[in-house]
């Protein structure tokens, strides 16, 4: 059960905004993203205690969700589904994009196997494994219900864990080869949409691949016959493990009434499915970058929210979300430390 | 004498960023970012050095320049000239917005009175004044040809303090009422544009108050008779001693060869005279955010550059600029820590 974001403190919260020396709504986005996490954390707090209260992110942490997908041995990708795994190693040893942005940008790193080709050796790695692969969605269920029912217990005992290390504010990436292909089904089965709306051109696939994509989505749309109302029926038909970990990792989070940081094309999926599930989720996420696969705008179209950045990344692992951080932590600091109109003696004007 | 970007590393580092585990580009604007950054700090260094050599932001700075405005009597701003000197005195108790952002992300910050009614009595304050407003440019150039002089000069001593403490980044932000008539005007001249098509809002101002900013810049331009070849004389008629201070030191920046990160729309009127005056000077420039103010996404449009962020703000003061720096060492940091293919033992693949 996801309660509503409780908004008692929201006058307070803007007049404190709008009482800092600036033009009204100046400071934008800034402005906007500092109302919804302030209020996020002050959810159920006395107003003299909120009032006095400094809001920041406490141990921010990504956790990074790897699958192997049954389809991508239709060649759905530039890239063979070993290249999973060697990513996850990659992961591992500090090398990938979200390794160096974490550590640039103050994030604690988990690597979680959600089900990967072969697992690997190495104690920096979750394993939560619910198999080796998922199975070919254009020719059945890409898992069984109780896998399905695995990965979102599995998750929610990471989140549980994250949440007694203190963490308050959570992104998710994620690592699979073929999960592009995954998404665009997932975003064309809850939205009704054809795939030539959703599918795009993934880590950069030719233009014969990404028809080939439409394809096998078509297929599998035909084969499952998905109600869009079933979020589970399509998470558990075309979904990924690593897509499974998320949308259960997203619900816990929210459920514990704390920010999710959201990342791009495959997050934004498994963000879908959640607010699907439980509608009150979107109230607790922040969406952190618009990708160039060119679902993802869509998709935050749909969704109705503006994303922070737009970099024209298209990398997945967490990147986008990762880079969100420091302007998450700006806007807390606007509104714990700039001074009002009076505490700086500065003529207050309203145009 | 402002000497052209050094492109002699140009393949290396394309090819150091390609071969990096990612799907190629897909790091998008973070990729362009760090070539453009590392082409400048590796100037005229032997290749040998170079390819051994990381890359890091040292020591960066904001600097703030404040300026009054004698066209600011007309009533083209929500605030009377006096919030000029408040806000000073705000950025110099630490109050501020741009003095939150600086602590919160690294800068050091220097606030620079250039020429502000009353001058204020505190040693954090820089006193390059020269004088106590600008002249309303409607109806006389708004300073002399001395004055214009001095703050260029003044603005290249406080670029040479700042290369001596090792500063190698930096941006420069501004504080003045009025001063978005004054860049309006300057985009009015150098691009021989109506006012209707340079006027904004500003802080915040009513329909009624934008339209009388388009007529008194009408009033300007026809009075001065502006040539769009003569960035000086331009600067000289309807600028202000903050934007010239903000020429003076893109210049110097520039001719030292180190990166300038442009913030909203008055820096970008300085950046587009002190392109006008040294063409290479461009090629140091980063833009670092779209404001609000509609006449600036026109002027980013027409120097054909795009920013890093849009986050709808339009404060000034180098709000823009300062929420870039983690961007920029993110770039700079998957540059240099980030695993190649054969490094991670990734297959790499193209598609």
């Amino acid at each position: 059960m996801i309660p509503a974001l409780d908004l008692t403190h929201s006058d307070f919260v803007q007049q404190k905004l709008d009482l800092k020396t600036k033009p009204l709504g100046s400071l934008g986005k800034l402005e906007v993203l500092a109302k919804h996490l302030v209020l996020i954390y002050s959810q159920g707090m006395p107003k003299e205690t909120m009032a006095a209260q400094l809001f920041s992110v406490e141990n921010p942490s990504v956790s990074i969700f790897a699958g192997d997908h049954g389809i991508a041995s239709e060649g759905v990708s530039i890239a063979p589904s070993e290249v999973t795994g060697q990513m996850v190693a990659n992961f591992a040893s500090g090398g990938a994009a979200i390794c160096v942005l974490a550590r640039q940008l103050g994030w604690r790193l988990n690597i979680v196997d959600c089900g990967i080709l072969k697992p690997i050796q190495n104690s920096h790695v979750i394993d939560n494994r619910l198999g080796a692969t998922t199975a070919p969605f254009h020719l059945q269920p890409a898992m069984s219900e109780a896998q399905l029912a695995q990965g979102f217990d599995n998750a929610k005992q990471l989140v549980a864990a994250e949440l007694d290390m203190g963490c308050n504010l959570f992104a998710f990436g994620e690592m699979g080869i073929g999960n592009t292909t995954s998404a665009a089904a997932i975003f064309s089965a809850l939205c009704s949409l054809k795939p030539k709306e959703t599918v795009g051109q993934g880590t950069g696939v030719s233009q014969e691949t990404v028809v080939k994509k439409q394809l096998l989505i078509e297929q599998a749309l035909d084969l499952h016959q998905l109600d869009s109302n079933d979020p589970k029926q399509i998470l558990q038909s075309v979904g990924g493990f690593e897509i499974v970990h998320m949308v259960g990792a997203m619900l816990a989070v929210a459920e514990a009434q704390k920010p999710i940081l959201v990342d791009g094309f495959i997050a934004t999926a498994a963000a879908m499915l959640a607010i699907s599930m439980a509608p009150n989720a979107k109230q607790y996420m922040v969406f952190a970058h618009c990708s160039n696969e060119q679902g993802h705008k869509k998709m935050l179209e749909w969704l109705n929210v503006e994303p922070l950045l737009q970099l024209d990344m298209r990398l997945g692992e967490g990147s986008g979300a990762a880079l969100a951080l420091p302007i998450i932590q700006s806007a807390l600091a606007i509104y714990n430390d700039m001074a009002s109109f009076s505490q700086a003696q500065v003529t207050q004007v309203v145009g």
